[in-house]
């Protein structure tokens, strides 16, 4: 069974290539991007501009053939896929939470984009507190090395 | 341009129609469902049950098609799609965070689920509240009906 989705729109960052770039958006503080939504999706904006933080689904458009398991960045042994945020997934699908700064027709303004330029844009969602803040009371492997996202910056290995 | 994913799972809840589910997993507290994700995938769960909480990303595969404006469940006037977390998008992707309670072998037992029985999963990406949480101070249409979520049930108007 295949699932077909097609664009929304398309991101647009500071971030030219897979190196240098802050692995979560935490790590992107402050850098700007614009999303371009494709004009027949206009209509959906509508109501957007009234939250402050919205989330991105978007497609890992330059990874690598998927690996079971990986690397990640802030370890040095190899993880299950699944226990990873890295790329190169069964499903290159990639979430972030980024500010929403303002909304001009079709563009969005958004801020902490820790995406790469020109990704496909899938959905949006709007970010709700209430609905999206969990106290999860463990982080697995993450435990260990989570005070490292906001420096690390990624470099080839997914590529 | 299309992007095909196939999925790596099903997630099992008891949720057979999309008539009478929590609309939210603050509003699914308690209700247990397994995930279970194909053997070929396998070697890409290590390691994740080390995390209290996951996110699931995976089709509406019920919901009708796409429509730009609709009428969410919490409110009584057509909202943007992308302002909404109904299933009738552009691209029928869901998000979920839920409880992970234990992995045995290809199953995954999961809670708090707000998942309709048999929807395919795309992906499952671990919840770190690190990166997770956001002070988000806007929540738009859905600040004057926010505390309804907990008791709102869905009914058909998705299907």
């Amino acid at each position: 069974m295949e699932i077909n989705f097609t664009p929304v729109g398309t991101v647009y960052s500071p971030f030219k290539t897979l190196e240098e770039m802050p692995i979560q958006p935490v790590g992107a503080e402050g850098i700007k991007g614009t999303v371009s939504i494709k004009p027949r999706y206009l209509d959906g904006l509508a109501d957007l501009d009234g939250f402050s933080h919205i989330y991105l689904i978007y497609h890992f458009h330059q990874a690598g053939a998927a690996k079971l398991q990986v690397t990640p960045f802030l370890d040095d042994q190899p993880r299950g896929i699944f226990a990873t945020r890295a790329p190169r997934r069964p499903n290159a699908i990639g979430l972030s939470v980024v500010k929403l700064n303002d909304i001009i027709g079709n563009l969005l303004q958004i801020e902490n984009v820790d995406i790469l330029n020109g990704t496909p844009l899938l959905d949006i969602k709007p970010y709700v507190p209430e609905f999206d803040r969990f106290e999860a009371d463990r982080i697995g492997w993450l435990s260990k090395v989570i005070g490292l996202t906001k420096n690390k910056r990624s470099d080839s290995r997914f590529r």
